[in-house]
Protein backbone atom coordinates (compact mmCIF):
# COMPACT_ATOMS: atom_id res chain seq x y z
CA UNK A 1 0.00 0.00 0.00
CA UNK A 2 1.08 3.54 -0.62
CA UNK A 3 0.54 6.33 1.83
CA UNK A 4 -2.03 5.84 4.53
CA UNK A 5 -3.76 8.42 6.87
CA UNK A 6 -4.74 8.06 10.09
CA UNK A 7 -7.13 9.92 11.72
CA UNK A 8 -7.78 10.17 15.32
CA UNK A 9 -10.80 11.48 16.73
CA UNK A 10 -10.88 11.80 20.61
CA UNK A 11 -13.26 13.00 23.73
CA UNK A 12 -11.26 15.41 25.55
CA UNK A 13 -9.00 13.94 28.28
CA UNK A 14 -9.18 10.48 26.77
CA UNK A 15 -5.85 10.42 25.87
CA UNK A 16 -6.25 10.25 22.34
CA UNK A 17 -3.60 12.90 21.54
CA UNK A 18 -0.92 11.15 23.21
CA UNK A 19 -2.31 7.76 21.55
CA UNK A 20 -2.20 9.45 17.88
CA UNK A 21 1.61 11.22 18.88
CA UNK A 22 3.02 7.33 19.81
CA UNK A 23 1.17 6.03 17.02
CA UNK A 24 3.07 8.14 14.55
CA UNK A 25 6.13 7.47 16.45
CA UNK A 26 5.68 3.82 16.40
CA UNK A 27 5.01 3.76 12.54
CA UNK A 28 7.84 6.45 11.68
CA UNK A 29 5.34 8.77 10.02
CA UNK A 30 4.58 12.55 10.28
CA UNK A 31 1.77 13.80 13.43
CA UNK A 32 -0.10 16.70 13.14
CA UNK A 33 -1.91 18.20 15.50
CA UNK A 34 -0.93 22.18 16.71
CA UNK A 35 1.30 21.77 13.98
CA UNK A 36 -1.31 21.70 11.59
CA UNK A 37 -3.29 25.02 13.36
CA UNK A 38 0.38 26.67 11.77
CA UNK A 39 0.46 26.06 8.99
CA UNK A 40 -3.08 26.74 8.56
CA UNK A 41 -2.72 29.89 10.07
CA UNK A 42 0.07 30.59 7.42
CA UNK A 43 -1.92 29.45 4.99
CA UNK A 44 -4.91 31.59 5.86
CA UNK A 45 -2.40 34.83 6.67
CA UNK A 46 -4.18 35.05 10.16
CA UNK A 47 -2.18 35.09 12.66
CA UNK A 48 -1.15 31.74 14.63
CA UNK A 49 -2.56 33.08 17.88
CA UNK A 50 -5.67 34.58 16.78
CA UNK A 51 -6.44 30.78 14.72
CA UNK A 52 -5.70 28.70 18.14
CA UNK A 53 -7.93 31.22 19.54
CA UNK A 54 -10.80 30.49 17.44
CA UNK A 55 -10.24 26.89 17.31
CA UNK A 56 -14.10 24.87 17.82
CA UNK A 57 -15.59 28.40 17.80
CA UNK A 58 -18.02 28.34 14.89
CA UNK A 59 -20.04 31.40 15.70
CA UNK A 60 -18.25 34.98 15.20
CA UNK A 61 -18.39 37.82 17.43
CA UNK A 62 -19.91 41.22 16.69
CA UNK A 63 -16.11 42.46 17.01
CA UNK A 64 -15.20 39.76 14.61
CA UNK A 65 -17.77 40.76 12.27
CA UNK A 66 -16.97 44.41 12.15
CA UNK A 67 -14.22 43.55 9.85
CA UNK A 68 -15.37 41.55 7.66
CA UNK A 69 -17.12 43.26 4.64
CA UNK A 70 -20.30 41.77 3.15
CA UNK A 71 -18.23 39.71 0.06
CA UNK A 72 -16.19 37.31 2.74
CA UNK A 73 -16.57 34.41 4.37
CA UNK A 74 -17.09 34.66 8.65
CA UNK A 75 -13.65 34.33 9.92
CA UNK A 76 -14.04 30.80 11.60
CA UNK A 77 -15.23 29.33 8.24
CA UNK A 78 -12.21 31.03 6.81
CA UNK A 79 -10.13 29.27 8.97
CA UNK A 80 -11.71 25.97 8.61
CA UNK A 81 -11.26 25.66 4.91
CA UNK A 82 -7.44 26.76 5.70
CA UNK A 83 -7.66 23.68 7.63
CA UNK A 84 -9.22 21.80 4.88
CA UNK A 85 -6.68 22.50 2.41
CA UNK A 86 -3.82 21.61 4.93
CA UNK A 87 -4.65 18.76 5.54
CA UNK A 88 -5.60 17.13 1.93
CA UNK A 89 -1.27 18.76 1.54
CA UNK A 90 -0.52 17.01 4.14
CA UNK A 91 -2.47 13.39 3.43
CA UNK A 92 -0.75 14.10 -0.27
CA UNK A 93 2.57 14.45 0.95
CA UNK A 94 2.75 11.05 2.94
CA UNK A 95 1.69 8.90 5.40
CA UNK A 96 1.04 10.58 8.39
CA UNK A 97 -1.46 10.46 12.11
CA UNK A 98 -3.77 13.94 12.07
CA UNK A 99 -5.50 14.33 15.11
CA UNK A 100 -9.28 16.24 15.48
CA UNK A 101 -9.24 18.86 12.82
CA UNK A 102 -12.70 16.57 11.51
CA UNK A 103 -9.68 15.16 9.34
CA UNK A 104 -11.56 11.74 8.62
CA UNK A 105 -14.59 13.62 7.17
CA UNK A 106 -12.08 15.95 5.13
CA UNK A 107 -10.26 13.26 3.70
CA UNK A 108 -13.71 10.95 3.36
CA UNK A 109 -12.68 10.34 -0.53
CA UNK A 110 -9.26 9.15 0.32
CA UNK A 111 -9.64 5.24 0.03
CA UNK A 112 -6.11 4.72 2.19
CA UNK A 113 -7.69 6.61 5.33
CA UNK A 114 -8.24 4.93 8.48
CA UNK A 115 -10.40 6.50 10.89
CA UNK A 116 -10.06 6.25 14.35
CA UNK A 117 -12.14 7.69 17.35
CA UNK A 118 -10.54 7.38 21.05
CA UNK A 119 -12.79 7.36 24.44
CA UNK A 120 -12.85 7.20 27.87
CA UNK A 121 -15.14 6.95 31.08
CA UNK A 122 -15.28 9.73 32.86
CA UNK A 123 -13.53 8.77 35.87
CA UNK A 124 -10.44 8.12 33.63
CA UNK A 125 -10.55 11.30 32.03
CA UNK A 126 -11.08 13.13 35.33
CA UNK A 127 -8.31 11.74 36.59
CA UNK A 128 -5.68 11.96 33.20
CA UNK A 129 -6.97 15.66 32.97
CA UNK A 130 -6.13 16.39 36.45
CA UNK A 131 -3.03 14.64 36.45
CA UNK A 132 -1.45 14.97 33.13
CA UNK A 133 -2.82 18.49 32.23
CA UNK A 134 -2.69 19.70 35.79
CA UNK A 135 -6.54 20.77 35.57
CA UNK A 136 -7.72 22.25 38.37
CA UNK A 137 -11.11 23.51 37.57
CA UNK A 138 -13.69 23.54 40.04
CA UNK A 139 -16.12 21.16 38.40
CA UNK A 140 -14.05 18.71 36.39
CA UNK A 141 -17.00 16.98 34.91
CA UNK A 142 -18.93 19.55 33.55
CA UNK A 143 -15.74 21.21 32.34
CA UNK A 144 -14.94 17.35 30.41
CA UNK A 145 -18.37 17.72 28.97
CA UNK A 146 -18.45 21.41 27.93
CA UNK A 147 -15.12 20.60 25.95
CA UNK A 148 -16.45 17.17 24.25
CA UNK A 149 -19.55 19.19 23.32
CA UNK A 150 -17.41 21.68 21.07
CA UNK A 151 -15.75 19.08 19.44
CA UNK A 152 -19.53 17.61 19.04
CA UNK A 153 -20.71 20.76 17.60
CA UNK A 154 -17.70 22.03 15.33
CA UNK A 155 -17.95 18.87 13.75
CA UNK A 156 -21.21 18.52 13.44
CA UNK A 157 -21.47 21.74 11.68
CA UNK A 158 -18.74 21.61 9.00
CA UNK A 159 -19.45 17.54 8.42
CA UNK A 160 -23.25 17.48 9.01
CA UNK A 161 -22.13 14.11 10.49
CA UNK A 162 -22.33 12.80 14.59
CA UNK A 163 -19.31 12.68 16.21
CA UNK A 164 -18.56 10.08 18.18
CA UNK A 165 -21.08 7.36 16.23
CA UNK A 166 -19.83 4.01 16.10
CA UNK A 167 -20.62 3.62 12.37
CA UNK A 168 -18.36 6.82 10.83
CA UNK A 169 -15.27 5.11 12.35
CA UNK A 170 -13.12 1.53 11.67
CA UNK A 171 -12.49 1.22 14.94
CA UNK A 172 -13.40 3.11 18.22
CA UNK A 173 -11.67 2.23 20.81
CA UNK A 174 -11.43 2.69 24.98
CA UNK A 175 -8.09 4.66 26.07
CA UNK A 176 -9.14 2.80 30.11
CA UNK A 177 -6.77 -0.18 28.83
CA UNK A 178 -3.55 2.36 28.83
CA UNK A 179 -2.09 4.10 26.31
CA UNK A 180 0.49 2.02 25.10
CA UNK A 181 -2.12 -1.28 25.00
CA UNK A 182 -4.31 1.15 22.75
CA UNK A 183 -1.42 2.19 20.35
CA UNK A 184 -0.88 -1.38 20.15
CA UNK A 185 -4.01 -2.21 18.92
CA UNK A 186 -4.78 0.30 16.42
CA UNK A 187 -1.27 -0.47 14.94
CA UNK A 188 -2.76 -3.85 14.69
CA UNK A 189 -5.65 -2.56 12.66
CA UNK A 190 -2.91 -0.69 10.84
CA UNK A 191 -1.39 -3.62 9.56
CA UNK A 192 -4.27 -5.35 8.22
CA UNK A 193 -5.33 -2.20 6.56
CA UNK A 194 -1.71 -1.14 4.80
CA UNK A 195 -1.56 -5.41 4.17
CA UNK A 196 -4.35 -5.11 1.71
CA UNK B 1 -5.69 -13.22 34.40
CA UNK B 2 -8.74 -15.86 35.61
CA UNK B 3 -11.64 -16.17 33.10
CA UNK B 4 -12.88 -13.54 30.74
CA UNK B 5 -15.47 -13.10 28.52
CA UNK B 6 -15.82 -11.01 25.41
CA UNK B 7 -19.35 -10.12 24.28
CA UNK B 8 -19.81 -8.83 20.88
CA UNK B 9 -22.86 -7.15 19.66
CA UNK B 10 -23.60 -6.75 15.96
CA UNK B 11 -25.29 -4.69 13.14
CA UNK B 12 -27.35 -7.45 11.16
CA UNK B 13 -24.74 -8.44 8.08
CA UNK B 14 -21.67 -7.21 9.56
CA UNK B 15 -20.55 -10.61 10.16
CA UNK B 16 -20.35 -10.15 13.86
CA UNK B 17 -21.56 -13.68 14.74
CA UNK B 18 -18.78 -15.28 12.34
CA UNK B 19 -16.48 -12.82 14.42
CA UNK B 20 -17.74 -14.26 17.52
CA UNK B 21 -17.08 -17.61 16.40
CA UNK B 22 -13.91 -17.89 14.83
CA UNK B 23 -12.70 -15.39 18.05
CA UNK B 24 -13.63 -18.39 20.16
CA UNK B 25 -11.99 -20.82 17.89
CA UNK B 26 -8.79 -19.64 17.94
CA UNK B 27 -8.59 -18.13 21.62
CA UNK B 28 -9.63 -21.78 22.57
CA UNK B 29 -12.68 -20.79 24.38
CA UNK B 30 -16.75 -21.57 24.51
CA UNK B 31 -19.06 -19.75 21.87
CA UNK B 32 -22.76 -18.95 22.96
CA UNK B 33 -25.13 -17.60 20.74
CA UNK B 34 -28.60 -19.91 19.89
CA UNK B 35 -27.20 -22.54 21.78
CA UNK B 36 -27.86 -19.81 25.13
CA UNK B 37 -31.43 -19.14 23.56
CA UNK B 38 -31.56 -23.42 23.69
CA UNK B 39 -30.05 -23.13 27.42
CA UNK B 40 -32.46 -20.50 28.21
CA UNK B 41 -35.66 -22.70 26.95
CA UNK B 42 -34.65 -25.60 29.12
CA UNK B 43 -34.52 -23.02 32.13
CA UNK B 44 -37.76 -21.21 31.46
CA UNK B 45 -39.38 -24.44 30.60
CA UNK B 46 -40.70 -23.16 27.46
CA UNK B 47 -40.35 -24.52 24.18
CA UNK B 48 -37.05 -23.99 22.17
CA UNK B 49 -39.11 -23.60 19.40
CA UNK B 50 -41.72 -21.19 21.25
CA UNK B 51 -38.65 -19.27 22.51
CA UNK B 52 -36.25 -18.87 18.88
CA UNK B 53 -39.93 -17.25 17.31
CA UNK B 54 -40.17 -14.87 20.55
CA UNK B 55 -36.65 -13.60 19.80
CA UNK B 56 -36.01 -10.19 20.17
CA UNK B 57 -39.98 -9.54 20.44
CA UNK B 58 -40.63 -6.92 23.26
CA UNK B 59 -44.41 -6.93 22.98
CA UNK B 60 -47.34 -9.83 23.55
CA UNK B 61 -49.54 -10.47 21.92
CA UNK B 62 -53.20 -10.70 22.64
CA UNK B 63 -52.87 -14.91 22.30
CA UNK B 64 -50.13 -15.07 24.62
CA UNK B 65 -51.53 -12.92 27.13
CA UNK B 66 -54.60 -15.30 27.50
CA UNK B 67 -52.45 -17.78 28.74
CA UNK B 68 -50.73 -14.77 31.66
CA UNK B 69 -52.01 -14.85 34.82
CA UNK B 70 -52.09 -11.33 36.90
CA UNK B 71 -49.18 -12.48 38.97
CA UNK B 72 -47.45 -13.49 36.18
CA UNK B 73 -44.43 -11.37 34.06
CA UNK B 74 -45.08 -11.42 30.39
CA UNK B 75 -43.69 -14.63 28.43
CA UNK B 76 -40.80 -12.20 26.50
CA UNK B 77 -39.71 -11.03 30.40
CA UNK B 78 -39.16 -14.28 31.11
CA UNK B 79 -37.39 -15.50 28.62
CA UNK B 80 -35.23 -12.12 29.08
CA UNK B 81 -34.91 -13.11 32.35
CA UNK B 82 -34.02 -16.84 31.59
CA UNK B 83 -31.48 -15.77 29.36
CA UNK B 84 -29.54 -13.44 32.29
CA UNK B 85 -29.51 -16.20 34.43
CA UNK B 86 -27.97 -18.32 31.52
CA UNK B 87 -25.59 -15.30 30.68
CA UNK B 88 -23.77 -15.02 33.85
CA UNK B 89 -24.20 -19.33 34.38
CA UNK B 90 -22.01 -19.40 31.57
CA UNK B 91 -19.81 -16.34 32.38
CA UNK B 92 -19.10 -18.20 35.50
CA UNK B 93 -18.11 -21.38 33.94
CA UNK B 94 -14.95 -20.20 32.09
CA UNK B 95 -14.05 -18.08 29.88
CA UNK B 96 -16.15 -17.73 26.46
CA UNK B 97 -17.24 -15.42 23.59
CA UNK B 98 -21.33 -14.53 23.69
CA UNK B 99 -23.00 -13.02 20.56
CA UNK B 100 -26.01 -11.00 21.33
CA UNK B 101 -28.54 -11.23 23.82
CA UNK B 102 -27.21 -7.81 25.56
CA UNK B 103 -24.91 -9.89 27.18
CA UNK B 104 -22.51 -6.49 27.56
CA UNK B 105 -25.28 -5.54 29.78
CA UNK B 106 -26.28 -8.44 31.84
CA UNK B 107 -22.30 -8.87 32.87
CA UNK B 108 -21.94 -5.02 33.30
CA UNK B 109 -20.47 -5.20 36.68
CA UNK B 110 -18.52 -8.49 35.72
CA UNK B 111 -14.62 -6.97 35.86
CA UNK B 112 -13.13 -9.41 33.06
CA UNK B 113 -16.08 -8.54 30.14
CA UNK B 114 -14.61 -7.21 27.15
CA UNK B 115 -17.45 -5.16 25.07
CA UNK B 116 -17.01 -5.10 21.30
CA UNK B 117 -19.51 -3.95 18.38
CA UNK B 118 -19.33 -4.71 14.72
CA UNK B 119 -20.60 -3.31 12.00
CA UNK B 120 -20.21 -2.38 8.81
CA UNK B 121 -21.11 0.04 5.53
CA UNK B 122 -24.74 -0.74 4.06
CA UNK B 123 -23.21 -1.69 1.14
CA UNK B 124 -21.27 -4.93 2.39
CA UNK B 125 -23.63 -6.06 4.13
CA UNK B 126 -26.39 -6.36 1.64
CA UNK B 127 -23.47 -8.19 -0.13
CA UNK B 128 -23.08 -10.23 2.82
CA UNK B 129 -26.72 -11.52 3.51
CA UNK B 130 -27.43 -12.12 -0.07
CA UNK B 131 -24.05 -14.17 -0.70
CA UNK B 132 -23.62 -15.62 2.77
CA UNK B 133 -27.45 -15.59 4.29
CA UNK B 134 -28.87 -16.75 0.94
CA UNK B 135 -31.56 -13.85 1.64
CA UNK B 136 -33.45 -12.61 -1.01
CA UNK B 137 -35.56 -9.77 -0.31
CA UNK B 138 -36.97 -7.69 -2.81
CA UNK B 139 -35.31 -4.53 -0.65
CA UNK B 140 -32.37 -6.08 1.12
CA UNK B 141 -31.59 -1.94 2.68
CA UNK B 142 -35.37 -2.31 4.33
CA UNK B 143 -34.85 -5.53 5.16
CA UNK B 144 -31.21 -4.73 7.27
CA UNK B 145 -32.59 -1.55 8.80
CA UNK B 146 -35.55 -3.57 10.10
CA UNK B 147 -33.25 -6.04 11.78
CA UNK B 148 -30.81 -3.27 13.04
CA UNK B 149 -34.09 -1.62 14.74
CA UNK B 150 -35.20 -4.50 16.47
CA UNK B 151 -31.80 -5.36 17.73
CA UNK B 152 -31.62 -1.43 18.94
CA UNK B 153 -34.73 -1.71 19.96
CA UNK B 154 -34.53 -4.97 22.19
CA UNK B 155 -31.10 -3.97 23.45
CA UNK B 156 -32.77 -0.36 25.14
CA UNK B 157 -36.23 -1.60 26.23
CA UNK B 158 -33.76 -4.00 28.31
CA UNK B 159 -30.75 -2.01 29.24
CA UNK B 160 -32.18 1.31 29.33
CA UNK B 161 -28.98 2.13 27.47
CA UNK B 162 -28.39 2.98 23.83
CA UNK B 163 -27.55 0.25 21.54
CA UNK B 164 -24.11 0.79 19.10
CA UNK B 165 -23.30 3.58 21.21
CA UNK B 166 -19.52 3.59 21.06
CA UNK B 167 -18.75 4.75 24.26
CA UNK B 168 -20.49 1.53 25.52
CA UNK B 169 -17.93 -0.79 24.19
CA UNK B 170 -14.35 -1.62 24.87
CA UNK B 171 -14.22 -1.60 20.89
CA UNK B 172 -15.68 -1.22 17.97
CA UNK B 173 -14.90 -2.32 14.51
CA UNK B 174 -15.77 -1.87 10.80
CA UNK B 175 -15.94 -5.64 9.48
CA UNK B 176 -15.44 -4.57 6.13
CA UNK B 177 -11.51 -5.28 6.68
CA UNK B 178 -12.63 -8.95 6.60
CA UNK B 179 -13.60 -11.66 9.07
CA UNK B 180 -10.15 -12.78 9.49
CA UNK B 181 -8.37 -9.45 9.78
CA UNK B 182 -11.33 -8.13 12.39
CA UNK B 183 -10.59 -11.28 14.77
CA UNK B 184 -6.95 -10.15 14.84
CA UNK B 185 -7.52 -7.16 15.95
CA UNK B 186 -10.37 -8.31 18.53
CA UNK B 187 -7.88 -10.76 19.61
CA UNK B 188 -4.69 -8.36 20.48
CA UNK B 189 -7.19 -6.27 22.81
CA UNK B 190 -8.36 -8.75 24.79
CA UNK B 191 -4.41 -10.01 24.44
CA UNK B 192 -3.75 -6.50 26.24
CA UNK B 193 -6.43 -7.07 28.78
CA UNK B 194 -5.71 -10.52 30.09
CA UNK B 195 -2.12 -9.58 30.60
CA UNK B 196 -3.37 -6.50 32.60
Amino acid sequence: MDNYIVTIAREYGSGGRLIGKELAKELDIAFYDRELIVLAAKESGLAEEFVQKMEYKRTISFINNLYMTGYELPVSEKIFLAQCKVIRQVAEEGSCVIVGRCADYVLRDVPNCIRVFVHAPMEERIKRIREVYGEEQPNLEDFIRKQDKNRASYYNYYTHGKWGKAQNYHLCIDSSIGIPASVRVIKELVAEYTKR
